[in-house]
């Protein structure tokens, strides 16, 4: 039915031509991976609510001054963005210890880090992401000084706006992955933040009970990946009564 | 019965002498006052309201870094405080154009503002509280500059965070008042955010309807202010299934 044109399909959404220029449609699957992709599988319903949920929070963070590709969501599925050149870099915000750092570091997981930490790791699937320093960001010219300020300072306001938020609904925002891309202007180019927020990207843990609301459910086998995803809408507003 | 000791008793809270030195009691009445207390009322419950809300934010704040005055919530209308020096300022943070702005600069109320403001008034009920600038701020040495730079800073960090935690609860958070104090250790002091943070000093709109939950109820005689006061408990959790 669809002629549009496939520009990219990545493990977890699809980016097609968008009606204009300088515009894709971000197509949200059900697909899930997880250690590089080696662990594969489908998390029904994810695709919808991840939709959901990266529309309201990219749509806050733009009403606090964030830039986004958001534009508009098109349906349950799908997205209408800004085209991005994208920063080959995940950008990872840790406020509490888990998954890789408590292994490289050997800090227990759960533990609240003395302080908010920003790491970096090259977007390269056939490298498995590593870790990179901002000396080799710069020296390889994945990102210029410059944009690394604007990173941090966007990615630390970021953080404290979904902490915020997370809490309001009794959730520990543990860490989060983001993205950023730049938009030229002729020879001029600023950075928004792109790709999605959602659970898939994010740890959450249930304040009270510890429970966790997020992709960790499918990485270590937990089951109830699809409850956890929709719980999280259903905290945040975003189900109707229909649906929950 | 109480046999401590009242150190101050404002418009909405009365201090105590505090179990151990350098604390205090913060009481919250159900006074409520406008206008420069020109007008004076009461709304049903408001202290035990704002107590819970401040204890609430206070608490989070304090997870992702923001020093803050608070200790522990006593009992339903006192809680347990650092005794600070005041910085005799209220530092206002404008999101949208409301109240007094909207006078002083002839701007629309509900307009958002280009950027986030931060207004500096003198804290004096006598001169009623006039707006001041930073020049004469230092002029007069009611802060110094550095510590002007940790209130900006904070205060922005405290906009955010406060912004993420109320859109997830669909209330636009229109703008707030601060105080901050001095915490002395030695011949060094840094600052810590005290006072408290409620529907008192925050205008507050539902998203949806627009409706107002905060203190203009009262300066506006709109009614249902104890109703809009516990809205937001309400939907910060903080009511228990019966109190609601
Ligand atoms: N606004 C944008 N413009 C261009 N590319 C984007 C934009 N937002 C996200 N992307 C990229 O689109 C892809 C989204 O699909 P995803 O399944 O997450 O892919 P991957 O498997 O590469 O992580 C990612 O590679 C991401 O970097
Ligand atoms: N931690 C603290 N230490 C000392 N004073 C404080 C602290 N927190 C708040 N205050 C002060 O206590 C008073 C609180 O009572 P309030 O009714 O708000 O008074 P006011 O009518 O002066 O605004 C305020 O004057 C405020 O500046
Ligand atoms: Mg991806
Ligand atoms: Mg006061």
């Amino acid at each position: 039915m669809s002629r549009r044109r496939q520009i990219y399909e990545g493990k977890a959404k699809i980016l097609y031509e968008g009606p204009e220029p300088g515009t894709l449609i971000q197509y949200f699957k059900d697909d899930a991976t997880a250690f590089n992709a080696q662990k594969r599988g489908t998390i029904n319903g994810k695709g919808v609510i991840n939709n959901r949920i990266s529309e309201f929070v990219f749509t806050r963070l733009s009403h606090i001054g964030v830039p986004t590709h958001f534009i508009r969501r098109l349906n349950m599925r799908e997205q209408l963005i800004r085209q991005v050149e994208i920063v080959p870099l995940e950008v990872i915000v840790r406020n509490v210890a888990a998954g890789s750092l408590t292994k490289r570091l050997g800090i227990d997981e759960g533990e609240t880090l003395p302080h908010t930490l920003l790491e970096y790791c090259y977007k390269d699937d056939g490298l498995g992401d590593p870790l990179v320093s901002e000396e080799e960001i710069a020296c390889f010219n994945w990102a210029s000084h410059e944009e690394m300020q604007d990173i941090s300072s966007m990615a630390i306001r970021i953080n404290d706006f979904l902490c915020g938020m997370f809490s309001a609904i009794n959730i520990r925002l543990v860490d989060f992955k983001l993205e950023f891309g730049r938009l030229w202007d002729g020879d001029y180019s600023r950075l928004i933040l792109a790709d999605e927020i959602s659970p898939d990207g994010c740890r959450l843990w249930d304040m009270t009970t510890g429970e966790k609301l997020d992709k960790d459910r499918f990485r270590r086998d937990l089951g109830g990946e699809e409850d956890a995803y929709r719980e999280v809408a259903r905290r945040l507003g975003l189900l109707s009564e229909n649906d929950s």
